[in-house]
Order: structure tokens, then sequence, then C-alpha cells
């Protein structure tokens, strides 16, 4: 069994033979293991679509999920992450879905043999989210080159942000960033970064960040003048390029990130990454599930996740 | 697929026929969908039966059910219902049961076209609850026409109380009120209250109303002098009507509405209507599932959900 | 239906019985029962162990677990666990699974029917925690008459140390205990108490208590002096006798109880018990749910458990 922890576990050419995988799983494709399977989701931060996307994907690939809510854990009684999943994975537990404050969390996990699929780490990475956005805009344009791809918002704290822009930039499309001057990340190049006009009218997709209200605490007043300088208002809307579209992680702040009129508008695909969010992680459970069955170390080796 | 928001959403005809069906579950009819069903529950409140109940009537359906705790979900976030619901369907839910403390939270979800099943909106509705009532009560009587039904207690703030009485009504039964005087609903005629002494030696039905201490704060004093002047005490039993019945829609306040010791007499059918809403919840959901599965929009229409 | 709710609830044949059972679940063992059963996991306290084992115990058995959050619950409205154990069984429960703060709780479920099966009460028993620990010191020895077992750590408050040392006296073995002086339990014999040193020179199984921290609190200067005294550490790993085993119930404290490198080590069965735990509850809940399946009241009779 294989882990997927960050975007970097991946080469371009499995990234689109995941995508690939989606896709027949959206067309109906049907795959489950041969013998009873347990899997576990352990989610110590808030989260409706990701857990629940893993849940229905787990369930539709007849996995038995095992029911782990940290509140009413062992955690509290100040177990280590390492002693959990060892203790999920003595139960017969073959994989741990897993969304952590702590970056990088999975480092402490070496010695896990069940499969580690990483739901999110603090501001760090967040694949299956990479791998859904990928899906997407695959869907909708069939190629990554020379697709230009704007990345709007808290680029600094954001773990879509980084993890996309990499990607997105190896799969060879050309990545933009459009944020306020504290919410910069100073390692890209100051050319990067480009005004919310230009990436409207160039923009093949804009790609709303969400404001992390947990993480930021700007008021009322702050969140609307948010909206009027970076958000995607009606206006703004009506100038994009024919054939451009609009994606956002969710879930999303009404009237700050995106005018509320605008959440199901044509151009936007924000329900439909929800959709293709249970399609991908299917793939990558699939996957997960079934490369070296026999159990082998995680072994920390970038580009391990080898696909047939 | 169809919706159950309110009582106003089916006829008596609707109501009889969704009583047949529970009875048909009760000795041990099988139903289940003929392709893998996602349903979703969510509790925006505190509660063991209701949420329970629909657990055991979805698994019975062979139903795939998704857990949702709010309390670890993206609602902390400031997510909308709409969008929690959206997100939800999404995901490929065709069913959500919701509990919410706010009144007709469902006229937000006009757009969702995944059934809805009210699991009750603050001191609104709670379809499944009248319709597990009347079921026992067509159980014990098989008739409505006639019958002299009293319910008791906080009349006011009760979800039960309205719901109950507008449907024995126009099912042809006699309905009569106690209550103290701060908890009358004075929508009612004056001459529908009656005193407790009047209920217990004239009702073929006497309905207690759950105390609700996290809405009243009336002390333990204010309970005592409760449970003696409106409580169903050993001696007021002991005059009730021959074949007449007790019925209290749960979590019971022993020694409040109801002495410990008539919990359960043979005149208490209270743990016979949780038994009883497993079934009809059971004939609600399939009702759900099976009316005009294309998914037509949610319309807004009173008895929309008609019956074959 | 038969109830397990303290060790005195099975005699030594009754006890070998299930751990053979066990033993044969761990070979590959395939048991369910004939018709759709539930059963419902009551924590009213934070478990992680117990009860993720309990589930996947339940699921590979093939039977339907009914999600039970005591903190979503009408608990929080006042509910007697009479009432809630009342309701689950009129939902159709077969077995409850609880874990309660109360010691002997079950003392209040005489009338319930469906089958008690106790996941810990209070400081008191934890009858599914002994049996594997019996399997786990069974699996290795063979045996028990005539092996030395040493209960390290708070004895006065463990729910663990009363009912294995009960337990393995009766079945044979010599049973000792180290504890710093305020923790001592002057219900044994003052000569049971020895040194830690005696302890590890001498003893077949040296089965280290958890630290509560949640009941004690004696900061890190404490932990480090417990852990000098009465800790496990690598010096002391080495001087144990030839073939001698370290146990531990978790969730370990690193550092306090036992030494972080010794947690793996090759002496430590501490995950074995882990796994073990899995095979003995689908042992307990086979027998549960075979006995007297007529449903029979609960008779507060010792030795009611009869194997066949």
């Amino acid at each position: 069994m294989r882990h997927l922890r960050t975007m970097n576990d991946l080469s371009n050419k499995e990234i689109m033979a995941l995508i690939e995988e989606a896709m027949e799983f959206q067309q109906g494709k049907h795959w489950a293991p041969e013998t009873p399977t347990f899997v576990a989701n352990l989610f110590y931060e808030a989260s409706t679509r990701t857990k629940c996307s893993f849940e229905v994907a787990e369930r539709r690939l007849g996995l038995q999920v095992l029911p782990f809510e940290v509140s009413t854990s062992s955690v509290n009684k100040g177990e280590t992450l390492y002693d959990t999943a060892k203790t999920l994975q003595s139960l017969g537990v073959s994989a741990l879905v897993i969304r952590h404050p702590e970056e990088e969390y999975f480092n402490q996990l070496h010695n896990i043999q069940a499969a580690i699929i990483n739901g999110g780490d603090g501001c760090g990475n967040h694949p299956t989210q990479s791998l859904l956005d990928m899906m997407t805009i695959y869907q909708e344009f069939k190629r990554f080159e020379g697709l230009k791809i704007t990345i709007v918002g808290d680029i600094r704290h954001s773990r879509v942000a980084r993890s996309n822009s990499d990607v997105l930039h190896r799969l060879g499309a050309e990545v933009k960033f459009v944020a306020p001057e504290e919410w910069k990340d100073d390692s890209y190049p100051t050319d990067s970064y480009i005004t919310m006009d230009e990436a409207i009218n160039t923009s093949d997709v804009v790609m709303l960040l969400r404001i992390q209200h947990e993480r930021h605490h700007s008021g009322k007043a702050g969140l609307d003048d948010f909206h009027k300088q970076y958000g995607m208002t009606i206006k703004r809307e009506e100038e994009m390029k024919p054939n451009s579209i609009i994606m956002h992680p969710a879930p999303i702040n009404r009237g700050v990130e995106i005018a509320s009129e605008l959440v199901e508008c044509d151009r936007s695909r924000i329900f439909k990454q929800m959709e293709n969010g249970l399609y991908m992680r299917m793939a990558v459970l699939k996957n997960a599930l079934t490369k070296n069955e026999g159990g082998k170390e995680h072994d920390n080796i970038i580009k391990e996740w080898e696909m047939a």
C-alpha cells in the first residue's frame, strides 16, 4: 500500500492517470476490494465536504468506514498521533485519511504500514483538493499547457495555493496571483502578482481562495472592502474572458470572495468541484489500497506512489 | 422525489396510507431501493430518539447513511444551510433529514432537489412525530372520528401540540387542552381549555407534552407544583376512562409530566410510540425516495406529496 | 440474550471458552447472525481503542451498528440511562455496549432485555479488557497456574487492577502489586506489595497501568519521578526474566509508565493486546447475541452467562 501525503508524491503521469480513473468512476465504473477492508477518517479539524466526500467515496467502494470522532477519543488523554494510528492499524485498518493542524504531521508516521492519505495538514498540503481541481480544469479545457490560471486571496496561509500553483506550473500552465499586500507569499517572484482587473481580463481560470475567518479577524468592514477590491463581483464576472471559469474550494463566504448571486452562475464550477472530489477520492483510495499490498514500510522516497 | 416539511404537505388520505404502510413494515414487509442510495441526517439540535429512529429506519431499508456531526462540520465556519445541503446533494445524497432550531428553515431550500424530511423545526413542526402519534392512536382505536384527545402541558411552545391538534381535528377527533395560564396559546378558542380532572375523566387519549427545561427555567419547586396540578399522578391514572391511553413524545421528565411508576403502566403507550416511530419513518423514507424520482424542483405547493 | 457486566458473570470454564473462541476468530473463523441485528455503543466517557475495537468487531460479525454520540443526544436533556436504553431497545437494538462513569451503572438496567456488555464503569470493572489480557497471557504461556504477574501503578483507582487481579488469582496465577503509598489499595494483604526491582527480577508478566492524568494532577516533575521509581526504564527491561513480557492497557503515556523506546520492544505485547481485543470482543458479542435469544429478563444472578 502506498501513501498520498503531498502532490510531490505524484509524477505528472500519475496525476493524469488519477484524473482518467476518476472520470471512469464518474461514468459508472465499479471497483471494490475482494476482501472486507476497513478505513478510518481521522479529522482533527472541522470539515464538511472533505470528510463527507471521503465517506461517500469509501462507501461506494464497498469499504467499511470506522467512525472516529477526535472529540470523544483518547486524543483527549494525550495520546500521540503515532499511537492512535498504530492502534487503528492493530485493529485491522488498511488506510487512514488524516486531517491535522500540524504541518507535515505525516513525518511522525514512518512506521505505519496502513496507507496514509493526507486530508489537509495545517497551512501545508491538501493533495486531494489539488487533484480534484486539476480534474475540473482538465474536464473543461482537455489540457493544462498554455492555460492562464490566477489564484486570488490569502496566498500566504492557504494550503490550496501552494500545492495548486506548483502542480499547475509543472503541468504546463501559467500561474498568477492576486493578493492584498499582507497575504502575499514572498517566495514567489514579484511579477507573479497581478491586479484583480488584469486577472479578470486575461485568465482562463479564476481560482478564489476562502477567507479564513478562523485564522484572520478583519471584521465586517474589512470583508466588504475585500469583496470590492479582490472579490468576484457581478461586474467583474461580466468582464471575464469567454469560456473562462470560476473555481472555489468552499466553504464559501457569500458576499466576500464571491457575490452570492454568482455561486451557481454559468461560469461557476464550485459544486462541480465537489462532485469531482467524490470521484477523485475513489480513485485515490483504490490506488492506495492496491499498490504493494504486502505492506511495505513508509519509506519517505518522493515518487514512491508508482502507478502501473 | 418529494418532501415532508409539515403535516400540511399531507392529505388525510395520504396520512392513512402512510399509517397502513408503517403497519405493513411492522409486520415484516421488506422494501429496499434498487440502486445504492445515500441519505444524510443533519441534526442541528440534540436528539436521541428521532435521530436514532431515522438511522435504524434507513439501515433497515438498506440505505447508506452519511454521518454528519454538526459540531465537527463546516457549519462552524459559517456555511449556510443551503450550501451545506447543496454540497451533500453534489456528493450524491438523495434525501436529507433535517432538525434545525429555525422555524420553517426549509423555505431556504427551494432549489434543493434531494428530498427534505423535516425532523423538527424550532417550535414549529415535527411531522414524523405527528404521524407516529396518529399511528399509535389508530392502532388502539381503529378510528379517529369521535375520539376525545387532550393535550397537556406547554401548548404555546410545543412543536407537537400545534401539528397534532390540527391533524387530529381534520381526521375527525375532538381535541382539548390543559395548560397553565402562561403556556396557553391564544389562537385556540377559550373553551378548548379544560381542567386536568375533566381531561382525566373524559379523554380517550391523554397526550402529555415534555416540559422543556432547556427553554423554561422553573426550578425544582415549580416542577413539583406542575406535577401536582398538571402531571399524570398515580391517583389520576386510576380515575381514567376504561380503555383510555397515555402518550408522551419523550424524553420523559420522570416525576414531572408523569409519575415514574406509570411510565411503563398498562395504559402507557410511551415505548410503543418509539417503536411505531421506526416503522413510520421507514414508510416516510420509502415514499420520499420513490415519488417523482427524476428530481422535480421543490415547488412549495401544499399537498404536493401525492401518493399513489 | 445474556449480559457481561463484571468478570464475576463468568466461571473459569467460561473464560477459557471465550479465549478459545477469540483465538478461532483470530485464525479466520466466520460467524454472523442469521437475521439483521442492531447493536449500539453508548460511550459516556472518552475512548479510542475500546470503542473502535467494539465497532470493528461488530462490523466483522455483520452487525448493524447504531451511532450514538452522547454529546449530541437527549442525555443532555436529563434523560436517565434506563430510558435511553429502553428507547434503543424499542428501536430494535439487541445489544448495548456501555461505558459510563458511574460504578455499577448496570444495576439500573435490570428490566432491559437487550444484552448489556460493560465497556467500563467508573473505577470499577472493564471485563473485556480483562478478557483480552487473559487471552494475551494464555497465548504466551499456555497456562495461568504458577505464573507470577505483577501489576504496577495506581492500584487503588484502576478498573483494570481489581478485575485482573481477582481473575488471575482464581485462574491459578500469583499476583503482586507495585504502587506508590498513596495508590495502594488496603483491601489487598500487605505482602502483596513488592518493590519494582523485585517485580522486574521475578515476574513472568509486568502489567503496567496507565497514569490517569484526568484524575490525578501530579505535574511534570511528579511524572518524571514516577518513571524513575515505578516506570519501565530501559535498564529495568534488560533485567527482566527470560521470556517475560510487558503489558499495558493503553493509551500509553510515553516516558511515564514506559520509556518511549520500549513501547514496541520484543517483550512488549501492547499492540498485540489491542489486536487480541478485537477478536475477544467478537467472541463476547457472539455469545451475548446467541444465549437465550428469547429475551429473558436481566435477573442479576451471578454466573448467569452460561456457555454451552
